[in-house]
């Protein structure tokens, strides 16, 4: 008698990677490159997305994550940038972090076809957000440098799971006492050689940089299906 | 035939109020006063514990509550405060807040003969921890003016879950686009006549009536059982 080939299934009970999956493929039917945009409360993401509004090349959209109201989908608004809330109260018992079935259920809402880059800002939290994935192409988190020094240390799994750190005000550098060489060098230890780009939302400084970023992000090749 | 009358159970399966309740009790067996002390990260939680390390006819204890990690404890520890380290990871799944099941099993290792006050610093998040009662007398929260006016709409839950706000970072004013009158409108539009404390850790402006605060707390008459 043969032995039966034995199929491995890993991660079948990932009901999110599952839909994260089926999130990927309507995103790469409508050529939309995603990015899934985390950061603490307050450390400037709505600022950083009003600065790429009008990307040479690239029509944006966003997804506004938030527990609860449209503040930062108003301001987007106010700059003409299609933008789609999705609140986590009361529908999804105000979660902490978007996960990829509340991402699907607003696909219906996104223009997909009328955009190349879609950015989804989520809820303000260092924990939660970096253990779900959504089914984007790329994940960026936003550092801000009135945070301090350590948090690489405190919240190593968010910092792990981006390919992008922006380090945010470093205007206030003058005004502050903090090391950025600490926290670079804190950023290096737990994801050696991750990309990092020191900016100033207020002054400007370092926005050309990440905008030149999510220019080229929309140029890869899609990735792989498989989330 | 008399009609048995109907006990009615709330709140039944709420197994953190009830863990909750069992801690209250043993604090109030030690007589020992519990602040539940929250914030987003980098707000300042952990210097101005520093700042409440010698208390007149206070003794000072810290739980402090990390999703890995010791840098902060270390820090308190250097100023000879009995600090207890409770990481969420790798025992509870990583948690992004502390709940009372958590604080229950620190309880052994809590110096509660030797302390009149206890501070459980948090996990740094605006969301979680509001939702979870581990048996405190007070619940604190620390707003950075950094993080922006529109925190309160945001996550009102945490505003409104706390009996006192500490506003920080107020040495920073002059370098920021930032109204205080504003958020301290939308502070009491979720909260209202919520006690505010405007504050600098770094200058030592306000932290005098923080420090009064605690004090005052300890003075207080013991809460009811009931969480």
């Amino acid at each position: 008698m043969h032995r039966v080939k034995v199929t491995v299934i890993e991660e079948a009970l990932d009901a999110n990677n599952t839909i994260a999956t089926a999130n990927r493929a309507d995103f790469d039917r409508h050529r939309v490159k995603v990015v899934n945009f985390m950061s603490a409360p307050g450390a400037g993401k709505t600022t950083l997305l009003e600065q790429a509004a009008r990307l040479p090349g690239v029509r944006l959209g966003v997804l506004e994550g938030d527990v609860q109201g449209s503040l930062d989908a108003d301001r987007l608004a106010d700059l003409h940038i299609p933008v789609t809330q999705l609140n986590t109260a009361p529908s999804f018992g105000g979660e902490c972090h978007l996960d990829a079935n509340m991402v699907r259920s607003s696909i219906p809402a996104l223009p997909l076809d009328q955009i190349d880059l879609l950015v989804v800002e989520n809820v303000g939290n260092l924990v939660c957000p970096a253990e779900f994935r959504i089914g984007e192409d790329a994940r960026v988190m936003i550092c801000s440098i009135c945070e301090g020094e350590d948090k690489p240390l405190k919240y190593p799994l968010m910092f792990r799971a981006c390919e992008l750190v922006l380090i945010n005000k470093v205007d206030l550098l003058p005004h502050l006492e903090f090391d950025l060489d600490k926290l670079q060098y804190n950023i290096d230890q737990v994801h050696p050689g991750v990309r990092q780009i020191v900016l100033s939302a207020r002054t400007g400084e370092g926005v050309e940089e990440w905008r030149q970023w999510l220019v080229a992000l929309v140029g890869r090749a899609a990735a792989p299906v498989a989330a």
